[in-house]
């Protein structure tokens, strides 16, 4: 349903700065929201979208009289300290705001003058969470990640036989999740070894992160009406990078049997800036199953889905030890995937997550599962990187990692990039774990 | 921390009808709290209390003028639409209206000519959930109920090793959730037998209930804020009657490795009243581990719980089905069970879901998981009733069931009863099950 369209012209050039380089994550193909304000200010927050080097203010570029008077209540809904309003209206809004955008940033345009007051750098803004989250759902669609996970629980047989029928899910704690820059202290709670006779109780010592794209809710369903494959993507306002920090020595304890609870319920977090699906256009591919594994039962499937239902979105994932960071030194690599690797499709997610029925709200959020990729390498976690904290990994700086220590900032980014077609970025999402507290 | 006060005296008594009656669930001394309008009605919903056969428009008692003037920015947050920000207050402004209600519905009272307007009969009124809920989470502690189910899926080894250690649960979906009355679609999903090579897709066979009690939080905590088991109580705002609907076929199929998703997040209901801590005092019990299980862990440990830990509700289900509600027949009573059987309590709940610095908000609510008792008979699902839908139950009227069927309505109560002391009530929570959607 999201089509090709003139905001997507790779010869597209923008005024602002920082908008037209090749390795940008902001050009003026892209357009993702964000909810923010002048940095250390008391000022409300307000909806922006990231254009290069800045980021336009939603309210302040409404007042200053830019738009069309049918698309007002549009952006009035868009420059909300909270986006929850915008992302009910729709498809049909959030593709005129863009087209909008698109034209209003374009070199050439006559009102340049009116909005350059509006732009914001983007080194001098600060970010909240851009829309209150109803409910958090964790899914688990990287066939990759399943299978290394299981190998370290059930080595002769790692992959569930559930996996291949049912994109596996499960409800997540939203209170906890929160923006890029989002600190917390190291969890305590259970921990009991396995050959100990008893839990004890303390901090986690295998704490990890998890590598995964976070999909937000536009418009959501009635209860009791489900969401049908074919209109899925609908529902569906964008995409971010999301670290769902885990706690896997409490996972371990807890877990059984009714899943992953205090291990998840401590920190979770977002990116600031939401790529909308309409931006991701260029960067869909298709979803093509093995011969050896089963077709999707006919209600998670479509012409749609089976064409274009992937996206192909690059994932990375970096650490910056504390010693780096006294050091100066910035983060070094520790893994590379891609969304292209996943089981399931977004579509596949929305429409299996209401099938019984289940309402899904504006702003809603849906974690992607850890995406790890086919090659050992390109595992989305410490656990699958350490065989299970067995095999400590080096870091440039010759330190070792089995799992992450205090004073540890992870940083993931992601990004979509093709022949004759203009990088696209998402940011990126940084987070440092503190020490336990006493 | 609640203690016994003049709002307890057993000898109270009311001007309100029906509010004297030994056998009622509203006397003067339980006052609960709901969201409610005049039946049919398009008037907003506002806070009320029940009070014998009626309950108070707190929004009209506010208008009324007969509370002390410090006390009506309390009044007025407990007169919304929505209870959050009246059960963010904490426990002392809810007990400074407590008092000062049941000072007001005594017999005797000045004041009964102002208030007389102001009540509205139950039987003309409408629900609405009196709170936004944040989070859902769903516990599991009753040890008979984790020991009965356990023992279908695992003869030799029913309860897991952590089960006496952790208190279980897991994040639920809070969308869903409803207040009494609520009806839904009997949901689809995918199934598969132990036998069959491949699953299905189609309506859930084997729907059940789950019998119960609601907890809702309060005043909530920081992200990163533990609440000590010394302070937990003074998070929870109330209790209420809980019926947790689940599709044990899409259960069984879905749940492994990361728990119950779709299986219970198409309905989950309610009860309209919210008894508060306070007025469960007088049926507060000691909380005893027999000497073969496990001492708490001592973040999950103090001298009250120990002393006074438990709550001892009774809890009810019946089930009326499509054929009695044809021929006009009240409902039929399934089982009998008591919150004092649960292996941990509300306290543990808080401080075991809070001890990772996970942030509760005002309004989240806590699932206790099935009630069941220590007899077959009171088991609080049709799947325990049934022996895993081995064994039909027949009903009064000679009808048989595994698991409900379409047209059956699920009715739950709970109550606290005790020498000495009035009987306090919970109302009741009614839900109907609607045919599977074409």
């Amino acid at each position: 349903m999201y089509q090709l369209n003139e905001t997507h012209d790779p010869a597209l050039r923008s005024w602002v700065a920082g908008a037209n380089r090749p390795d940008g994550d902001f050009p003026i193909q892209n357009l993702p929201f964000a909810s923010l304000r002048p940095m250390g200010s008391n000022q409300a927050f307000r909806g922006a979208v990231a254009i290069g080097d800045h980021a336009l203010d939603l309210a302040a570029a409404l007042a200053a009289g830019v738009f069309d008077a049918e698309l007002e209540p549009v952006v009035r809904a868009a420059a909300q300290p909270k986006l929850n309003g915008f992302m009910a209206l729709g498809p049909e809004a959030w593709s005129a705001l863009r087209l909008a955008l698109s034209r209003l940033l374009r070199e050439g345009t006559p009102q340049q003058a009116a909005l350059a007051p509006c732009l914001l750098p983007l080194s001098e803004v600060e970010y909240q969470l851009a829309h209150n989250i109803g409910d958090y759902t964790d899914f688990y669609t990287s066939v990759h990640h399943a299978t290394a996970v299981g190998r370290l629980f059930r080595p002769d047989n790692p992959l569930l036989p559930n996996y291949k029928w049912v994109p596996i899910g499960y409800h997540g704690r939203a209170s906890s999740v929160d923006v890029s820059g989002q600190t917390f202290h190291r969890p305590c709670g259970q921990l009991k070894a396995p050959d100990a006779a008893e839990p004890s109780f303390g901090p986690c010592k295998r704490l990890d992160y998890e590598l995964e794209l976070g999909i937000i809710i536009g418009k959501g369903n009635p209860l009791g009406q489900p969401i049908a494959i074919e209109q899925a993507e609908q529902h569906v306002f964008g995409v971010c990078v999301f670290n769902d920090w885990s706690a896997r020595d409490i996972q371990a304890w807890e877990y059984q049997p009714l899943g992953p609870f205090l291990s998840k319920s401590f920190a979770s977090t977002v990116s600031p800036w939401i790529v909308t699906l309409e931006a991701l256009v260029p960067f869909r591919a298709g979803f093509v199953r093995d011969a050896s594994d089963p077709q999707p039962l006919p209600y998670l499937d479509s012409d749609h889905n089976r064409q274009a239902g992937a996206l192909d979105i690059q994932l990375e994932c970096l650490l910056q030890t504390g010693a780096m960071a006294e050091r100066g030194e910035s983060a070094t690599r520790l893994s590379t995937s891609s969304f292209r690797h996943s089981y399931w499709t977004v579509a596949q997610m929305v429409t299996h997550h209401t099938v019984n029925g289940c309402n899904l709200q504006p702003g809603d959020l849906f974690g992607s599962g850890t995406q790890s990729g086919p090659k050992p390498e390109e595992a989305g976690s410490l656990l699958e990187l350490s065989a299970g904290g067995k095999q400590a990994i080096t870091l440039a700086n010759g330190e070792q990692r089995t799992f992450l220590e205090d004073g540890d900032t992870v940083v993931m980014r992601a990004h979509c990039q093709r022949e004759g077609v203009v990088r696209i970025g998402f940011g990126e999402v940084v987070s440092t774990v503190l020490p336990a507290k006493a």
